[in-house]
C-alpha cells in the first residue's frame, strides 16, 4: 500500500522561505479579492447605484480591521510556534467548550472554502467565456471531480508549483489596479446593465452589512499562523515575515480595488464578475482579459485545494484529542485519507448544489464561520496577555480586545441579516457538531476508564490453549491452517459439519485414512446452517478455563475479482463469531497461484 | 442471529397433501389465466376483431400442450422422485451445456415470475378501481418492497395460509365461467372501447404468435415436478395426484374464459383487463366484481412470492455443483438469504421500470425462459426413455418427442417475433449467465487441483510460533490480548509504534514499570502511519521458520453505533497484513460495559 504524500509540515520540516510560505498557505487569502469587493457592490447597490460611492470608506474600514488581523496573529505567532489556529488558541486559553466552538466552524469553513472558491473560479471563467454562463453549477461539479480525483490519487503540492500561479495572479491584480489608477476612462465597459432595485434606505444597516460582506476578503489569513512548523529556522520570524507581506499584498490589493471601483462606477452586471469589469476597464478584452480571468481561476481552484490537505489535519488533532474517532490520528494511511477527502467533497457538492453555485449566497455562510474563527483567536489572546501580565500586556490585550469586538459584530452582522436565506444553516451545523465532538470525547473516556488506561492493569498469565479448526474437506489448505493450529494450540480440534449423519460417518472415515494427528468432531446440521453448530460448539468448548481460539483458513485468490468466490463462509462464521463469543478468531491466508 | 425459515422441502419434510401440494406449489400456474388469454386476445386483435373467433381454437390446442405436458412432468416424478426441475433433468441426461442452459433460463424465470406477477395483480386491481390506473407501475413497485420486506423478515409461507386464496381463486373464476356461460348476455359492459388498428393479416404467423402468447398461461406447471420431495409418502403419488388436478383445472379455466371470451366479443379496453371484463359481465360490477378482481391480486401477489423461496434453492443446487460461488450453499445462513432476496427484488424493479409495468411487454420474456425448461425436461425424457429402454418407451419417447417440438417451437416464435421489442434481452442475459456459470466453476476446479482436493496432503506438523501483539498503550485491554497470546505462542512480542525516539523511550519507561513479562519493540513512524512499520515487523519476524501470528483486540462496544469510533486502527492493519503478509490474524474481543 503506498504511503499518501506529505502535506505541509510533515516529514520535510522547516523547508518554507518567507515568500515560498506566502504561496503555500495564502492563496486562500489572496484569492479573496476575486469575491470580497463584489460583495460590498452587491449590498450596496441596494440602496442605490449613489451608495456605490461608500465602496472606498468601508474598504478602508476593512483594511483597518486587517492591520489588526495581521498584527494580531503576529502575536498568535509568537505565542504559539507550534502552529496556532482557532483550535488550539482555544483549547490552551479558552477552555473545551469554545475550542469545541473552533473545530466546529473550521470544519463548516473547510467546507465552504471548497465551495466558495470554486463558485468564484467557475464566475470568473465564465466572465471570460460568456456561453459558459449558463453552466456555473457544471463547472463547479467537473472542477471539483477533478480536484477530489487528484487529492484521491494523492498529488503533493510544493510550495515551488505554487508560485507560478501566485505571482501571475499578484501581477495581473496589480496590473489591473495601476492601468486602471493611469487610464483616464475605462478602455472598455463588460456586460450588461442591469436595472437596480433599490429595496434599502442608505443608513446604518446597509453600512454594517457591506462592511461584514467585504470582511469575507479577509478569510484565509488565519492559514500561516496554523502552519508555523512548516516554516524554515527561524520559523516565527519568518512566519511573522509572511504574515506581514501577505497583510500588505491584500490591503493593497482591497484598496486599489475599491479605488476603481469608485472610479469607474463599476456595478453589478450580468454574467460578468465585478473583477472582471475592472479587468476589462484597465485592460480591454483582449489576451490580457483572458490571461486575467484564467489566473484568478487558477488561483480560486488552488485555494479550494488547500481545504484538502487542511482538512485531515484538523480531524488528526480532534482524534488525538479523543473529538473525532481514533482512525482519523491514522491521516497517512491512504483509506483513511480517502475517507476525508471523499467526505469533503460529498458536502462541498450538496452546498454547491443547495445554492446553485452562487457565490454572493455562499459567502455569508462562509464569513460567519471564519469569523468565529478570528473571535476566539484574539480574544485567547487578551486572555494569554491578562494571564502573563508582561510588558505593555494592557496594550497588547487592548488591541487584540478590538480585534475581538469587530470580528465578532462582523460575524453577529452576517448571522443576523443572512439567517432566514441560509444561515441558520451554520447556525444550526455548528452545534450539532460541538454536540458530537463532545459525545465522542465523553465515550472515549467512559471507555478509557473501564480500560484502567493510564494505571497499570495485572500482569497477564498464559492459560491452556484449544485451538478450534473448522474443515469442509481435506486437502493442502486443511493440512496448512492444522499446520498453523498445532503450533499455536496446546490442543487442535478439527470440526466439522454435515447435513446428515451418513456424510458425517463418511467423512470421518475418509479423515482416519488421511490420518492427520488431529481429533475430528462432526456436527449435524439438517438445516444446512454452518454458523450455528459452529458457533454452539464453540460456547462449549468455552465453558473451561481454556483459551479457545478458533483458526479459519481463507484462500487468498491472486485476483481481486475471485474474492467473491472464495472464504464468503470463513468470513460469515468470523463475523457471528466475534459477535457472540469470546473465542480468538484466527486468520490464515493461503495463497493460489492459480491464474 | 435467528435462523432464515424454513422453505418448503427442508426441516419437516413430506407434509404436504396432494390438495395441499395445490396451494404450496401451483400459485403460479393457477395464476396465470389472468394474462394468459388476455396475451391472445392482443395478438389477435391486431388482425382485426373478427379474428377474435380464432380464441377457442386456439386456446383449444393450448390446452392440448397443456395435456402432454402435464402427462409428461408425471413422468418426470416419477423418473426423477428427488426433484426434478429442468435443471436435474438436463444435468442428469443433457450434458453440461444444456445444464447451464436451464440454469440461466431458471434464473431469468424466477426475475420475470415476479415482475409479470406484480404487473398482472396491478392491473387487476387497477380493474377495479379506476383511479388507480396511472399507478400500475407505482403499485408494482410498492407490491415489490412489501414482498421484499416480508421475505427479508422471513415469514414462512405454509400450504394452510396459502389454501384460503387459493380456494377463492378457483371460485371467483369458476363462478364467473358457469355464470357468464348461464348468462344469454354480458350483466354490464365495463372498460372504454379503444379503436382497433389492423396491423397484420389473419395467417400463419399471427396464429403462431397468439398460440405462443397462450402458452403463457402455462408458466409454472413445472413446479410441482421440482418440488417432489416436499409431499407426504408416497411422494411421486401424490405429485403425480397434485399435477393431473393442476392440469384439469388449468385447462377447464382456460378454456371456459376463451368460450366467455368469443360469446361476449371481448376485446382489449382502456384500463380493463379482459379477466376483469368478463367478471363485469357475469357478476355485474357490484361487491362480486369487486372480490373477485382482489381475490386475482393477491394470487398474483403470492405468485410473486413464491420466486423468493424459489431462487435461493436453485442458487444453492448451482453453488453445489461448483457454478456460484459456494457462500449460496449456505442459504440457511441469514446474511446469504438476504443477498438473494435483495438481488432478486433489485432485477425485478430494473425489469418494471424497463417495460412500464406493462404485463403484455414482460410476458414474450418470461415464456421464452419457461419453454426452454419445458423443452429441456422433455428431451432429457426422450433421453432416458431412450437409454432404459423399458416397456413401451417408444410411446413415451414419442409423447415427449412432440411435446419438446411444440415447446420448443412457442420458444422460438416467441424469440423471432418478439425480437427486436424486448426478447433481445433474454438472448444476451441467458448466455452470459451460462458463460458466468461455466467460468465459475473452472475457477474452482483449478483450485481444488491446486489445493489437491480429495487426495490426502501431508501430515502436518507443529512448529514453533511467534506472536506479535501490536500495543497502543497499556490497559486492561492490553493485559486482556497478551494473556491470549501468551496462552497461544511459545514467544510473544508487544509493539508499539511512535512518532518520535522520546516518545518511544517514555512508553518503553511505561511499559517496565508495568513490567508484565512480556518483551516490547518500539518502532518510530514520522509519518504517523501505524500500518507499515508494523507489516515492516511481521515481514523481518518471518524470514525464520517459526509460525507468526499477530494478535489484535478489538473493542467490542456495546451498541452497534460505537463501532465507528472503535477497532477502525485494528480493522485497517489486519487488512494489510493479510494482503501483504502470510501470518496468522487472530483478533480477541474486549467486550466493554460501558453504556
Amino acid at each position: 500500500m503506498p504511503r499518501v504524500p506529505l502535506r505541509h509540515g510533515e516529514g520535510n520540516k522547516e523547508h518554507l522561505t518567507s515568500f515560498g510560505g506566502l504561496a503555500a498557505l495564502s492563496l486562500d487569502a489572496l484569492s479573496s479579492v476575486a469575491y470580497g469587493p463584489e460583495a460590498i457592490v452587491l449590498v450596496l447597490v441596494a440602496a442605490g447605484t449613489s451608495a456605490l460611492r461608500l465602496t472606498v470608506p468601508i474598504t478602508l474600514a476593512i483594511a483597518g480591521l486587517l492591520v489588526v488581523l495581521v498584527v494580531s496573529y503576529c502575536q498568535v505567532i509568537s505565542v504559539h510556534p507550534d502552529g496556532g489556529g482557532a483550535y488550539a488558541v482555544g483549547k490552551k486559553d479558552l477552555g473545551p467548550t469554545v475550542s469545541l466552538l473552533a473545530a466546529a466552524s473550521l470544519v463548516v469553513d473547510y467546507v465552504l472554502t471548497v465551495a466558495v472558491s470554486l463558485a468564484a473560479g467557475a464566475a470568473s471563467l465564465a466572465s471570460a467565456f460568456p456561453s459558459l454562463g449558463h453552466h456555473i453549477l457544471a463547472m463547479c461539479l467537473i472542477g471539483l471531480v477533478l480536484i477530489t480525483a487528484v487529492n484521491l490519487w494523492g498529488i503533493a503540492e510544493s510550495a515551488r508549483v505554487l508560485m507560478l500561479p501566485m505571482v501571475a495572479f499578484l501581477a495581473a491584480i496589480f496590473g489591473v489596479i495601476i492601468v486602471g489608477l493611469v487610464r483616464a476612462h475605462p478602455a472598455i465597459v463588460v456586460g450588461s446593465a442591469q436595472p437596480v432595485h433599490v429595496s434599502e434606505a442608505l443608513g446604518t444597516i446597509v453600512i454594517l452589512k457591506a462592511f461584514a460582506a467585504g470582511c469575507s476578503a479577509l478569510t484565509g489569513i488565519e492559514a500561516i499562523a496554523n502552519g508555523v512548523p512548516t516554516f524554515r529556522r527561524p520559523r516565527a520570524s519568518r512566519a511573522q515575515h509572511t504574515e506581514l507581506m501577505l497583510g500588505a499584498l491584500l490591503g493593497a490589493m482591497l484598496i486599489g480595488l475599491a479605488v476603481l471601483i469608485a472610479r469607474e462606477h463599476v456595478a453589478p452586471r450580468g454574467g460578468v464578475t465585478v473583477l472582471a469589469q475592472l479587468t476589462a476597464g484597465s485592460f480591454g478584452t483582449g489576451w490580457a482579459y483572458y490571461a486575467t480571468n484564467i489566473a484568478v481561476t487558477v488561483v480560486l481552484a488552488l485555494a479550494a485545494n488547500t481545504s484538502f490537505g487542511g482538512l485531515p489535519v484538523l480531524m488528526s488533532l480532534l482524534s488525538t484529542d479523543d473529538r473525532l474517532p481514533h482512525l482519523f490520528g491514522l491521516r497517512a494511511e491512504r483509506p483513511v485519507y480517502r475517507y476525508g477527502v471523499v467526505a469533503l467533497a460529498v458536502l462541498a457538492a450538496v452546498l454547491l448544489l443547495a445554492t446553485g453555485a452562487a457565490t454572493h449566497r455562499l459567502i455569508p455562510l462562509y464569513a460567519i464561520g471564519v469569523f468565529i474563527g478570528f473571535t476566539i483567536s484574539q480574544s485567547g489572546l487578551v486572555r494569554h496577555w491578562h494571564g502573563r501580565r508582561s510588558r505593555r500586556w494592557r496594550l497588547r490585550a487592548a488591541l487584540n480586545g478590538t480585534g475581538a469586538v469587530l470580528t465578532a459584530t462582523a460575524a453577529v452582522v452576517f448571522l443576523a441579516s443572512k439567517f432566514t436565506s441560509g444561515a441558520w444553516v451554520v447556525v444550526l451545523t455548528v452545534p450539532a457538531l460541538m454536540l458530537l465532538f463532545s459525545r465522542i470525547q465523553s465515550y472515549y473516556r467512559a471507555v478509557g476508564l473501564e480500560l484502567d488506561l493510564g494505571r497499570h492493569p495485572n500482569r497477564p498469565l498464559p492459560a491452556e490453549s484449544l485451538v478450534i479448526v473448522p474443515v469442509g474437506g481435506i486437502s493442502k489448505l486443511t493440512e496448512h491452517a492444522l499446520h498453523a493450529a498445532l503450533s499455536l494450540g496446546d490442543d487442535v480440534v478439527a470440526v466439522s459439519v454435515h447435513p446428515e449423519a451418513a456424510q458425517s460417518a463418511a467423512f470421518r472415515a475418509e479423515w482416519d485414512r488421511w490420518n492427520p494427528g488431529v481429533r475430528l468432531d462432526t456436527l449435524n446440521s439438517p438445516h444446512r446452517s454452518l454458523v450455528h453448530p459452529i458457533v454452539d460448539y464453540v460456547r462449549r468448548a468455552q465453558q473451561d478455563d481454556r483459551q479457545v481460539a478458533v483458526l479459519i483458513p481463507e484462500v487468498q485468490p491472486r485476483r481481486w475479482r475471485y474474492r467473491i468466490l472464495q472464504n464468503q463462509r470463513g468470513l460469515l462464521l468470523a463475523t457471528v463469531l466475534r459477535a457472540s463469543t469470546d473465542a480468538v478468531i484466527c486468520t490464515i491466508p493461503y495463497r493460489l497461484t492459480t491464474r
